[in-house]
């Protein structure tokens, strides 16, 4: 279905507008993701939007999505390039805002010997940290993001625009750490803290597969209680004044690490 | 010297608000850090602000630093809750701001043999990118961070924040590539590229030091012009359907593979 909307006043140019904020996320179970770059990574994942809002761009990936959606049989939706830069907050005549549907997987559906890699966050605030730890994990071939405690938000625009649109390749699911220990015991995987409370070299153990790579608040890192229940500890070398990393920095160091011991192995 | 300053009109309030923006930074050649942390860390650094305001803070590493800034017969500035959240954004009467001279290093004063790991970025657009590069630098023991061409200002309020102080213990300098390329060839020092462009994988080269690791912008990555005149060029292995890591995370993976190298090496 293709339609076009020219009033700003228009109530669904209201409603996608407010996906912007995290109440009416929540509320629809529909975030925003915006432009060609991420919206194109998404249908190379099999991933269509419910809607996809574009001002008559002429480019050719623009083009490309319009196609793929009508060929589904989805929403497209022609607007003007000042209510598009209503919606998205940019102002770019080329860009396209997809509306989509929440991507959360339950914990429970999981299949963790699928890959290698699971990357854990706990309390994560910054959706930057958190759309950059998607983007790693995609590079690593992990398979998704389990988010622990209260992360924040990660359908919020800029945990999307963050991601680069590895939010639709990487599974994310939410649980509380008690839920989270008890169905990772369930089943095989290594569970691994960086802490700055362990003095083992990140590079020294073997990492068995699948291993959890768990990470810590950006600020307090992981609390004492869940480090106990790791099955390893591990720290980068810091040889600077400071003593911590960025959390999304710690996280691709190890990642990277266990990457390359798998490479090695074969 | 110490002081009181309880209006919201004073001039030194309105001046040092004006430090939120690059043209008055500039005019000045001061910037803000804020918070007892990155103010610490500074400190640790042997660096003191040209003027440090506080609310009365009783923290006891408010006192520390009011007492350093005493001794060295620096200007200390208390002042109301309120207008020390209007100077800094922030709403914590624990808060400290410091206002710093810059802090930028000439290329032809920097002691090249002095450390392994220079990093050099490229047009970098992200002030909270380049924090945490020099955050990563630290880490490693990277002797300082090159910008070449137009990038953000390393003395935002944003990158110093991302940066957690290691602004004072990192050298910055800046270059036009020409001028930054002339300077290199002077002495010892191998050019590292990341790049995709090359298939050679990062874990394939003996970096030799100085490694000076040459990041390119957010979205654009190096110039090829830039490349062609690189020693080398690596690749991170990247498993995922996108082709491409956050610029601060390269830098990090690479950096700890060059840490790691000379690790190994002794």
């Amino acid at each position: 279905m293709s339609r076009e909307i020219t009033g700003f006043s228009n109530p669904l140019v209201k409603r996608v507008r407010s996906l912007r904020e995290k109440k009416f996320r929540k509320a629809e179970g529909l975030f925003l993701a915006e432009g060609l770059r991420i919206l194109t990574e998404a249908r190379d994942a099999g991933v269509l939007p419910e809607m996809l809002f574009h001002a008559g761009s002429d480019h050719p990936l623009a083009r490309a999505l319009i196609a793929a959606m009508e060929a589904a049989g989805g929403d497209v939706i022609e607007t003007t390039p000042d209510i598009l830069a209503k919606i998205s907050g940019k102002d770019n005549p080329q860009a396209v805002v997809g509306v989509y549907r929440d991507r959360l997987t339950p914990l429970d559906t999981i299949d963790r010997a699928s890959t290698d890699i699971w990357i854990v966050a706990q309390s994560l605030r910054d959706p930057g940290n958190l759309g950059t730890i998607l983007r790693t994990g995609d590079a690593v071939g992990a398979g998704g993001l389990i988010l622990i405690d209260d992360c924040v938000d990660p359908f919020s625009v800029e945990a999307v625009r963050a991601s680069m649109g590895a939010l639709f390749t990487q599974k994310i699911a939410t649980a509380r750490w008690d839920d989270f220990v008890a169905w990772l015991r369930k089943g095989p995987g290594q569970l691994v803290g960086t802490s700055l409370n362990t003095d083992k070299d990140y590079q020294e153990p073997d990492y068995q597969s699948p291993t959890f790579l768990l990470v810590g608040n950006e600020a307090q890192g992981l609390p004492e209680s869940y480090e106990a229940q790791c099955d390893l500890l591990v720290k980068m070398p810091m040889l600077g004044k400071a003593d911590s990393l960025n959390v999304a920095v710690a996280t691709a160091v190890m990642a990277y690490e266990i990457l390359n011991q798998k490479r090695r192995r074969g």
